[in-house]
């Protein structure tokens, strides 16, 4: 981060395949109406259980972006 | 959850009466503005008290809802 | 707590009217199959938004019993 | 808070019938020798269980108030 | 979540290949005794090293689960 | 806070000069779009190093605002 | 810990002696229904209070067993 | 710290120009009644905004000072 | 703790023993001025070194009390 | 863990990849001047974005070895 | 932080006149033996009181360099 | 601590006779290298078990000393 001021917002992304990928999944959409996204933190990941397994990973991020 | 993104916001909201009411009351300001919010979660309870009584109680909460 | 050996569970319990209620409607089933319970400390409180309003409050505690 | 210096304390309530009046019979105890008391928060639920259900509800609160 | 009362317990399973393999292993092992799991979260994130290289990754989760 | 609703939001300032300065530019960027910022906590205060020296600081806060 | 599925509890044992002979006191009563514990974790160390001195050090464990 | 043994209070200060006036004004006021001072830790940094600057600087700190 | 109000203080006891009698010696001394002490909880435990070892053990606690 | 003493270091590796890589490519670096790791601790996963995707995954861990 | 491994250590730095300065010093000493070091975060402000007065400031950081 | 330059490190010793005598086997492997350890901070108090007893404490200190 260099001389500038961010917005951190929070997300929850969902996939079925695995963390990488609700993280990726969760950026798409945001990336739909922000710009300048510049890193992220992964605060929480979480899975739903269907029939004793991982139906859906549900991975929660931090996603700092620039204020223009 | 299942296969969103959701977003979270923090709200305080406050109330004469209790804990319940102001997150209430934090909900009906936020649903003006804000549709589809799925849960939340209690992040700090405070009160302003006045004449050794609590005058408010002010409740904060995360609430998360789908990103259409 | 005095002179025992305690354990601890975690249970989530609901209820449609406020976040004591819920507390007592897990002690409630928890007491079917647990003797000695003794303490509980409320970890996690959130609530199932519909419409605009918390449809079910959802407390998450920490209860201790004695080991006989 | 505005311009003055403001000391905490941590104080415990009880009540049988909820939380709010927990941490309104802290405050009652506590405004016999302290004035000027501002703000609380709670820091931590518990509860005292006998036969299966909430007998006390026992809650922890930071209080400040104004240094004269 | 909605009006049920859940247990939640807390499991380390490990995998030579990864996070997500962890996390199904614990579950495999659990829903051998254990129905009706609902959702779980990844609390602790580690791993055994050999030879300068994770060779097993040991993933510790909550689970929560609905008491019938 | 008295009887109002208020949305928090996360912000991350920065200044070569200081903690103070950086909080007071996030303020100053921020204040372009919100109206009735009410108070601000410092959640995380950081710096960029160039040449053995901070370069910037880089202070987030959390602010919150009246909800009209 | 290795190839395996691991379950976790947590357990307050009790001492007049020390903080030592309280966890061994809590892993005594567990052996007698759970067998291979392999870990411990202290999470919480407290005192019951006679006469301005610890009547009972209360020592909460977390134990890691593996699944068979 | 050596051989003694020492009391924590913690306290809020203000102060319209920064982060350390405002831990001075603290300790100012608390040195009217309390001796032997000996540290101070922060825990809070939070300030009141006007006017989309910070009005007031309260910073919430822990002071140990020696019971003689 | 039963139907009472508590207040707690956070001491520090110091000793060149071990933890246990750092814990005794801070009770020792807050008993001369404090009656119906009746828990302690641990939340720190340092150590002054001199000479690559521990020459004083410094053990901070909250210690409950009731308000009568 | 066995009779052993052990030294902590925390390092940040990083990878186009994934979680896991960005994990074993901080080992390999790290395996270049220490022997002996035996253990890691995922303490921060984070990643830098570039056009609305994830172009660095970063994963900050913990590492034991034995010390000789 | 891009396509790198970096290590972070921790420190203490003080000065008698405030934070900013406190963590300079730090990074002074620590310049004379590491290179590249990149950034920094604030864990722990202390102050060391002589006279009812902060007489040291004593701030502790993470500071994270890259691995050559 | 006054005006010095302190780093911490981290490190894990370990006894089969309690907390104490870990902490004094991990300094006294450190001192062989170190030199000015002026305190430390336990973090982590774990054990490992054998046939239902703890059979090594292991205790994970923070050692801070002086750079000269």
């Amino acid at each position: 981060m260099s001389d500038h001021t961010y917005k951190h917002i929070e997300l929850t992304g969902s996939s079925e395949k695995g963390i990488e990928e609700a993280v990726q999944n969760a950026l798409a959409k945001a990336s739909q109406t922000i710009k300048h996204m510049r890193w992220l933190e992964v605060t929480d990941t979480r899975g739903h259980i269907e029939d004793g397994q991982v139906a859906h990973w549900q991975v929660t991020i931090k996603v700092g972006f620039t204020l223009e």
